[in-house]
């Protein structure tokens, strides 16, 4: 039911042969991420249900969410959210040759945060995350952390039936692992020895304060529950906050900003569609009279001004003001003269917008679908005229 | 050096006569709050100095930040960051006639993790809000909370000299007194008389969570520190994050979206200013041959589409699909004929795209000013200008 876009074949990352495909779903053209394992034998399709009716519901910022999973052409598939222009940890920070630089503490606690509160929410729902590895974490722009694979091993080992508090145990553990590896910038697996994991453990507590220290030491040995995790670093979740805050802030100011660009180009469409139009039949109203020459002069009085030389103005200004006054139907009044300036009329803001939509709605009237219809090339092009409309 | 914009008597909440005016900057054109105190003596322009000096470095998203104090007119003046469409909690919440409806517990935790994150920030850099009563808090959109008239009792109380730990206690026990107002929907200040404050809490405990009533009771009576606070409700922040990242994430898609018409504004600015362009005088290279031809029978092309009846299509799945081909150059050929259908063009996207840029540049070449100019009427127009250009 899906459309492949590109894909990458991974090395087996759960004990099978493995492909991830960015594809288009045909049911809401949206993109998502499906991973297709081979050779799966002990998943059954009774499996598969319970896995989805589980996963499925958990929704966090964190984790790339969860859709479902199936079995077919003798293979099982998952399908998750798709997060554009991400890189894992392990791309990002632990594939490196030689001598890399030390991550900033800040950096570290803001990771940990967010896996933290990933973690938090997946533990509260009974179940456990199963994929803290830093191949299965991608951080995407603006710093931020999706989990990926979630459900996975729960359909691959759904037989072993692990306890709740073992599962969550060892999320935990990971937790610690991958705070470990980034500090240390060395891939921590559970089979780094212990000489390894000594040497690191003495290079975080020489580089980084001791509560970074502290918690990572107790994740690795006696790992507290994600909601002590919580408790003890309260603090550095108050930091993750203020800047989520300022983000959001600035998030809304940007928005504020685009939104004016949409009206603008609303009313450009509009004009564009009406401005120009050849009579070629069909309605001899589109000739260059009443409601559309009054449109034609207010384009050249729009983009077409020129100083007391005949020197073409280009004032952006203006022509954002005039359209802003347009849209808001101001009743302040413009004169609008022909080009050869034999005539001239004087007319409000609000009249030329009342002229603009008398002719685009009957430009819609005689139109061949009677309404403007959306259909672009490709489903990217769709998605987006719902902004645009 | 501020031109008011619009003001509100204030019934002078700090105990002199106040006006508060909603004022333009002509530095910065940006907009600011004015708070202006009259018949204030105890303030100099060395205590002036030593607040601003204070207070201004306090950047948080959860303030209205302060910008500066000085004495003007033999008055007292403040100039704070302006926060469009806020209601203070009081007239949000607490100015109702009869019984109002109780808010949910999440509300007060995310009001209550709002509040703790700005005073932290505040208390870390040894300073304390002094101004934490529903009249100065400000509830902006999105559930946002900001603290607003920062640095107004550090002026006005200069010379009392409190010390800093009693004035950061007096912050923790105003938390209380909002969170419990909050709660009941009733004003409570520090003149509130014993018995309806013990009704409160009881109110407050039946209605509300342990929680919520252990940390309200234990903030009017032994207030913790904030950082204790922070520990104790680190659950409640861990929700909050979560809340904030979603909000990240939606803003984020929502600019992804808009900041795709912004692309598809600015190319039909550009045409507006090229196409139909009366050559009157100067140059004749605006006469419709050559590259302007293209650009003519390209807007026919993309507004213009008409059915093999003649009937026009409204389609603006292909105007967009067709700007964003001209935006990336594409190399894909279109054929464009003009109105009477004897002239016929095959042309790439990518070749209008060169027609399009040479004729908008020299257009700037021959323009009065050589460059397009962003001389809007007002200062608004002027910043919206800088997301378009």
């Amino acid at each position: 039911n899906n459309s492949p876009v590109a894909f990458t074949v991974t090395a087996g990352s759960f004990g099978y042969p493995s492909n991830v495909f960015k594809v288009i779903s045909r049911e809401d053209g949206l993109l998502y991420c499906l991973r297709r394992l081979d050779n799966v034998k002990c998943v059954s399709n009774k499996i598969c249900a319970a896995v989805n009716e589980t996963w499925s519901k958990i929704r966090h910022a964190g984790i790339c969410q969860f859709h479902k999973c199936f079995i077919s052409q003798r293979a099982l598939f998952f399908v998750h959210e798709y997060q554009p222009g991400g890189k894992t940890l392990k791309e990002k920070y632990l594939d490196h040759g030689g001598k890399p630089q030390l991550l900033q503490e800040r950096l570290l606690w803001s990771y940990t945060t967010q896996l933290v509160a990933a973690i938090r929410t997946v533990h509260a729902n009974r179940l456990a995350c199963r994929c803290l590895q830093p191949n299965h974490i991608l951080r995407t722009s603006g710093g931020r952390l999706r989990i990926s694979c979630v459900g996975i091993a729960d359909a691959l080992e759904f037989e072993a039936r692990k306890s709740l508090a073992e599962i969550q145990r060892e999320d935990m553990v990971c937790l610690g692992r991958i705070i470990l590896s980034l500090a240390t910038r060395t891939m921590i697996t559970p089979s780094t020895n212990e000489e390894t994991l000594r040497a690191c453990g003495i290079f975080l507590a020489q580089h980084y304060s001791s509560d970074l220290h502290a918690l990572t030491s107790a994740l690795l040995s006696k790992p507290p529950s994600v909601y002590e995790v919580c408790g003890i670093m309260a603090n550095h979740t108050m930091d993750e906050l203020d800047n989520a805050y300022a983000t959001c802030d600035a998030y809304s100011n940007q928005l504020a900003a685009e939104y004016e660009s949409g009206r603008a180009l609303r009313l450009l469409l509009k004009l564009g569609f009406v401005n120009e139009r050849p009579e070629f039949g069909v309605n001899r109203q589109w000739a260059e009279t009443g409601d559309c020459y009054v449109l034609k002069l207010f384009r050249d009085f729009v983009f077409h001004q020129a100083d007391e030389t005949g020197r073409p103005i280009l004032d952006l200004g203006h022509v954002v003001t005039a359209l802003n006054k347009l849209d808001a139907s101001d009743t302040e009044k413009i004169v609008l003269a022909s080009r050869d300036g034999k005539a001239i009329l004087v007319v409000s803001y609000a009249e030329v917008a009342n002229c603009l939509e008398n002719a685009y709605s009957e430009l819609c009237a005689v139109s061949s679908e009677g309404q403007p219809t959306y259909g672009g090339e490709t489903t990217a092009d769709q998605s987006e005229m719902t902004h645009y409309g």
